[in-house]
């Protein structure tokens, strides 16, 4: 079990084998639970989920962008008062980034905040969005731009649900656990290529493995820099980059693919203005290209230009200089301005060319 | 100036004369300011705020318990948005307690958390709300339960514009003056009594000193407990009874004046339970009802069971014994649990007949 420090409240990550034990911790110790469940997550677990429904206190949601938006909040907050959510009560939020991100918001403002659990679903939000804080909620056509940062107050890992995730929502949260090996250095790195011989793996011991990995690599840079002003930016390693190919996709790549493609660009723009030897770009592209399977064929039905749009709209720059995160090797990353039109334009032409 | 500290960021509370001046010392300094401003306080003030409208960056709101609907804040966000407001820049919000719900909400939540500055019109909001951190939103029938806490970076008291309150908003404006005085002990709450030889008082200088005397009170039990979890609950003295008169009224009594009667509430329960002598109460009579016309009146006409149900639904309260705040005396006062059947009943039922 990890504990995180937060400035509202520190908050503990336990791991578990199975749903039902984690279920049963959270809801024994005398506070009134009400949940909140991912609709898709609900129907393939319904019968784990029968005691908790049986309650009567649960809301479900579908997952979307649409989910996000903040004028579909009001409905998820008032049938949680009128189910009885009380300010001593407790709220358990079951399902990926979205739920999380739902939750996290309603969690941080109904009663000027509220106790909650969170049990993620996917391996993307085990292994990499569940800690850190931070909520993102949609308003009309401005994504993400409304949030608070209000950590749940206990997190549950459970290995056994990975099992019945698609391939694909895999690989996607393999980009995040590979980012932060990359962050932390060389060994991290190779241990983990070296332990995926399939990709991507299905092993559900090694999958909770590598979200414990990630989660003790991410700790103490959401400790040191909770509300994302110095060094947890480095954690958007791949980031601008990553959203921007999703972006001009129109999010036909999966977030995490996009992330490793993203790296992979940081990695060759680092090479170009001279960071690191382009023989470590041609060693990260050997391990990272079989991840992006078949993502990387969008990229190169789009637009250089559209790409390039995407990056000034990013809401973290402003200007024709970006601040990328850009590395010198393995754990060497660092924030450093690139011209958009003297860099940045001719490498993503060259990265994209190329696959 | 006062700086008052709070978990997110310390923040000051700057005196000025005039309104020109503080907007002039709120939109130099290289920050590009948008604007949330009262409709009606823009419309009477168009003259002084001229330069501003002319930035075009201005979001007029009608204040309500309406405009306070988590669904009414939408078009808000749009509106900043679409002004072009961005994460460097700063919220200036300027009108009384409901545009500082709404703009505290919205600077809370909006990139996560955005600078903004506060300029309360009213002289509840000034002397009162305008530090301590907390929005209160309603969603759908529910009332005040959703919000943050999360302070402005700047609050700027305007001395001149209280001359256009009317005699109303100002007596309503003193009733959480007296409780802050009543709080502190019985030389501030004289001092002040002596002070007020018109009810209600209608000089911006005295209005100004007692404004800058009340922050001084309230700064220590906010810095203490921001969040409301100890100290701080003393400052809800008269709340108890005075929400449960509003409420029972359909909020025909402003919330100050419910304030005054609740505290005198409080007294003459104090005095049935023996903490003071029912000398103390006769005596606060004699000070505090002359604000209360003839808001008075309507109490007569209050059945004691509203009155009772609003008690018990009281946010605060759960069960038949409800936490009071109760007077031993000027500036001692101490959170008390009192029998809603037993003490209170008859107590309210006494108090209301005898006025």
């Amino acid at each position: 079990m990890l504990t995180i420090q937060s400035q509202s409240h520190p908050y503990s990550v336990e791991p578990f084998d199975g749903l039902d034990a984690a279920l049963v911790s959270v809801s024994t110790g005398g506070v009134k639970c009400h949940y909140l469940i991912d609709q898709a997550f609900a129907d393939l677990y319904a019968d784990a989920l029968a005691e908790v429904v049986a309650t009567g206190r649960v809301v479900y949601v579908k997952a979307s962008e649409e989910a996000k938006q903040f004028d579909s909040l009001s409905p998820v907050f008032l049938s949680l008062l009128r189910l009885g959510l009380k300010r001593d009560g407790l709220l358990v939020v079951i399902g990926g980034g979205v739920l999380q991100d739902i939750g996290c918001f309603i969690a941080s403002v109904l009663f000027r905040g509220l106790r909650w659990a969170l049990l993620p679903t996917t391996l993307l939000a085990q292994a990499d969005s569940c800690i850190g804080s931070k909520s993102s909620i949609n308003i009309g056509p401005y994504k993400n731009q409304l949030g608070t940062f209000y950590p749940p107050h206990r997190i549950m890992l459970v290995a056994s649900t990975l099992h019945t995730l698609p391939a694909d929502e895999i690989r996607s949260g393999f980009g995040e656990i590979i980012k932060l090996q990359l962050l932390t250095g060389e060994d991290g790195f190779r241990e983990l290529m070296a332990d995926c011989k399939e990709v991507p793996p299905r092993d559900p011991s090694l999958l909770h493995k590598w979200v414990l990995r990630s989660m003790a690599v991410k700790q103490p840079y959401i400790e040191a820099d909770e509300f994302d002003k110095g060094v947890r930016n480095l954690l958007n390693y791949g980031h601008t980059f990553g959203h921007a190919y999703e972006s001009a996709s129109h999010f036909a790549i999966p977030h995490g693919i996009a992330v490793l493609l993203g790296m992979l660009t940081a990695t060759f723009v680092s090479a170009r203005v001279g960071l690191v030897p382009q023989e470590h770009f041609e060693e990260l592209c050997g391990f990272l290209m079989p991840w992006c399977h078949p993502y990387q064929n969008i990229l190169l039905g789009l637009p250089v230009e559209s790409v390039l749009t995407a990056i000034r709209h990013d809401k973290k720059n402003t200007g024709e200089v970006i601040n990328c995160i850009l590395t010198r090797g393995f754990g060497r990353m660092e924030k450093t301005p690139v011209s958009l039109a003297d860099v940045l334009a001719p490498a993503i032409t060259s990265f994209i060319a190329r696959h």
